[in-house]
């Protein structure tokens, strides 16, 4: 075991909260890794080519890292990240190593550094922490391990026991990768999940264009409100001859509508006609979508997740000089109870609907989100997610909805990362977390410890593949 | 000991910690309840009828148990939750035991399961976990025992150490039960207190029959400004004779207002009118009225509480099918600087009014309720409530409004349920946390034990008597 | 070692936590204080006058204090505090002890109690908590060593091994008092900082005389707008003379605004003229003259400080009689994403501006400021204020802090007092509390403890002299 990665590490500090949250960790340490939501290209698993370079595998396309980095008044160009107007940025991988390890002090205390320790230790074989100093070893001892088979992503993928993983795409994506897996003949299992926020959304880039060529794609006129839906339903069986069982919508809010008919074909009209859609017409859109978006989920069975609340781009310049994925997406005050009750008042109560609520502002744990998952059949709780999938974000999220929502309601981990080599650290942080928090009501007898041992079996897998039907 | 009911239950995993909270609860555990506030039937103490099967008893009226069933998909019919329609619903107890004993881990981590481990052990002698295999054997024993005069609520009452209880009741309610319980000449100590909400809310269901009734009632004209406050001091003084020393207030926020006696005037003929109430008037009536009411507790002495911020019935088809309390109550968030300021701009200086605040919404503990109630002489704040009645709730209460507010400036423990068997449940799970807290308070050197043994009693006895006047 | 100082106190219970928690803070107890912001009344060092008797030095003029007491119903004239309208309060020091000492319990649980505990043992040597029955001997004691030389402002300075003090002036000060340091030769370092408040608020009391006399000091014409702002440059290098190192801005909200320049001139005018100000052009000239500080910060180096968010003088009736700053101030919800965004979006991007947030509001921690201090290179923490200035208040910033701003966006401990006593317990109390959250992160094994060690001397001295540029 490398000095990085202690045996105990995340669990509670008194020594028979230890005891027990290390039995409960035994008995899901080595559970497959079932991972329903994420970002991971699905073109690493159809080519099997090898990962680039240490910096273009940890530091560049890693936002976590270069945020942090960039905060401190690191320039994002000498961490390669690439700019919109293709001006230079460091392109030597190695140079960018030795900034980021010189700078490794500034992860401490945070999971990216967990994450981190755990890849470089487990994959790699790092034997101290990185620093200055070791720059250039550790670089050089990776960049020789990725040139290795054992190392390329499908090695990689089954050296991780993973049972299934799912990437996210667009309506727009024709699944190339995913067929190319399939028609590959590996065993591995990458399912895709239908993400239709381009098509959805008519503040995203290039909606209309968009909506064109959704209708070539179905061969539906999606720029009639029924060849519109009937195109969503053709994309989405389409979806599941992939494996997908989910979809996902990324909204500024959480609002949903539920519009009598005309309206809403009056809305489809004026969001997809030639005049400036208003900001008020755009939130109506998709909130009606999501309540459209649950109907179909009861006609074809699959699950929907609302990942709510960024202000994307908040940095103007960032955006106008890197692009999207910045760093600069920041979380803000998110209601739920009035704005889901025209979905919940029109199909919350079929259990045969499982709709994943997602949040980033912790507040509505608590107040709103354990009290609806608590009540509605439909509801389940996503796990803590985004700035709050840590330690201390993970334990916030079961101590503030346990008590009112139950671990039942809740439907497990997700990674939610395109970070391949954190997938194991990152699920270990959860499966760590779960054991302390449940080792605790054990030790403080609100829990008996066989049945702490089925619920963290299931935190650890079983809930991920039943709310997902994986 | 049942092995349902482990004597450390609750107290900090820490042996020091432990073991200071074990002294602690030695002083406080044989105190007897002050039930300040809550809402068990009086007919019961009235009657003394025994309490009907377990079903009945424990599942069928507790929201907090259908709920969860309910989130998991189990038709509130087969819990046998009555229809509006008289529809058929489950009228077999035995038959809606074993579904809720085949259900029963879905409680893990909840306060419900610790309130039911502790009535089954305490009051029946369960030695082991509710499960699907022991539902019979469960069920017989109980309903066996409910039989007998030991199992009646007089008698459970003494057993349970009640000193004092209060009921909630309308203006409009005639307290027979509770004069049938003086009449008796039972010795339990029962009070009333004032719940004005069917006649201050002009939404609330029958309104306006409502203030008919309540001129009825108290003789005045209940259509006139000067007559319906006076109806209010009338009816206020007749509770008095039945003991209430609070009255209460559950209001969709914590709004006030303290209008001029015209506008005031002028916004009764409005709200008692014929043409339909504007939300806005709705709430600026509910406002005033809190304003008045504290007026009125400055001449009669009664204590007042507010208890804002649900969302009524926020699933429009459990309401229409099931009614009211069916577990759809949903809190958001609530604001209180701005909302108390009129009140308090007129009466919040007066040591004489005692004014308890509670909340849904615990973001405003430490940001605004210790704020508020570590200045203004009127104020103190209510216990951890409803959803935040629970370990990790009261945890959360202490640890965000100690720091501002102190301890003196809180209420102590209420209850605050029709679960007749979960109070002592209840008060055990208020004090043993009061307990680890003020243990860990003195582990850590910020308080003396000798004044942690003070404050453990005063929480667990003294301030309720004290704050209610009881 | 006192009794009412246990060597342990603040530290985790568990006994690994502990023994590193001690180690820790061995490493930084006896660091020099840096204080780079406060309240402290210059005139003190100035003059080095003695303190007056004990009531008139910590309860008469401590907010903290007599708003506890006062919300228990003790009338703040029976503490000595002065009305406006001149009217009789208590005089004699001695009576307001013994009434100060006889509720000395309302305390427990508060920090007040741990700053007022470490008072009184490190300098009066009490060795027994206040209460009623020694107040009399406490006063004695205490009174007495204040007439000794070794109990003045300057001497206690020195004992309290104060490295940096900044006071905080407003614009129309003429820095006598700094002045008068600086020409004793006296070796202590006192700062001033720029508030200007009076100047840049138009609700401030006496806005318009405010600025005429800012023209007076400075020989600009203060009624223009680019003479008004060339007296705030003019101004912020005379501050600099005396050692400012940093602005600080006290406004309702965090709402900032970039109006092109003749937008802002006319608002300029507006606020300046003989028509009343609407409350909406108020927050608009308030949030413009945030990004203006932002500017000249750049061409000056002076940090800049924003605490938003207190609704001031809440207590109409209290503010009447004893006026500003008598405990009536309460937090409220703040927002920060959007309110920024204008400010940052011209300077957020510069490395060479540092401008440090505080809140009153703590959901926004790991909501919004984390965020945003995480990714923008001029953004800083500033440390837990105010009533949030305690243990757990302290110990809730770093949970919710860290884990995605990391500590080195973080800038130390500020004390933010005009109680000079309380100034080494304040220091100390928040030592003892990040040791112990990094004594958790290291028996966690997610630091390791040599790291822990950098991170603690930087948490008590070497960030806030970084970021104060001390």
């Amino acid at each position: 075991m490398s000095p990085l990665l202690h045996p105990d590490r995340l669990f509670p500090a008194d020594p028979s909260a230890r005891a027990v949250a290390r039995r409960l960790y035994g008995e899901v340490e080595a559970l497959p890794i079932v991972s329903p939501h994420g970002h991971t290209d699905p073109r690493w698993y159809a080519r099997n080519a090898p990962f680039p370079d240490p910096a273009k595998l940890f530091v560049v396309p890693d936002h976590y890292v270069f945020r942090m980095l960039y905060s401190q008044g690191i320039p994002l160009e000498k961490l390669g990240v690439p700019r919109s107007d293709g001006g230079e940025t460091e392109q030597d991988g190695r140079a960018i190593w030795r900034l980021f390890a010189a700078n490794y002090h500034l992860f401490r205390g945070t999971p990216t550094r967990l994450w981190l320790d755990h890849a470089f230790a487990t994959l790699f074989g790092l034997g101290e922490r990185l620093c200055a100093e070791n720059a250039d070893v550790t670089y050089d001892l990776i960049a020789g391990k990725l040139e290795q088979d054992a190392f390329r992503p499908r090695a990689l993928f089954e050296r991780f026991n993973i049972e299934v993983i799912a990437t996210t795409e667009s309506p727009l994506d024709d699944l190339a990768a995913h067929a190319e897996i399939r028609d590959s003949g590996w065993s591995g299992r990458v399912v895709t999940a239908y993400r239709p926020d381009p098509v959805v959304d008519p503040e995203f880039e290039g909606f209309s264009a968009n909506l064109a060529r959704f209708g070539e794609l179905t061969g539906e006129d999606t720029f009639s409100w029924s060849g519109y839906l009937e195109a969503h339903r053709r994309r989405r069986a389409f979806f599941k001859t992939y494996g997908a069982t989910s979809t996902d919508h990324g909204h500024p809010t959480a609002a949903t509508f539920d519009l009598p008919r005309e309206e809403a074909q009056a809305l489809f009209r004026r969001v997809t006609g030639n005049a400036p859609v208003s900001a008020g017409d755009a939130e109506l859109f998709r909130g009606q979508m999501l309540t459209e978006m649950a109907r179909m989920s009861l006609e074809d069975g699959l699950v929907m997740q609302i990942h709510p609340g960024a202000v994307r781009n908040h940095n103007g310049q960032v955006f106008a000089r890197y692009g999207r994925d910045k760093g600069a997406d920041i979380p803000s005050p998110t209601e739920y109870v009035r704005a889901l009750k025209p979905l919940l008042d029109r199909f919350g109560n079929a259990p045969e609907l499982t709709l994943i609520l997602f949040t980033l502002d912790e507040t509505t744990y608590a107040r709103e989100l354990a009290p609806l998952a608590g009540h509605y059949p439909a509801l389940r709780l996503g796990p803590a997610w985004w700035f709050h999938d840590s330690p201390e974000g993970m334990k916030r999220f079961r101590a503030m909805t346990t008590e009112t929502a139950g671990f039942y309601n809740t439907v497990g981990f997700n990674d939610d990362t395109r970070a391949f080599p954190s997938i194991p650290a990152r699920h270990d942080v959860a499966r760590r977390i779960d054991c302390g928090f449940l080792a605790e009501l054990v030790t403080e007898h609100r829990l008996d410890e066989d049945e702490a041992v089925e619920v963290a079996r299931d935190l650890a897998y079983g809930l991920a593949k039943k709310a997902y039907r994986l």
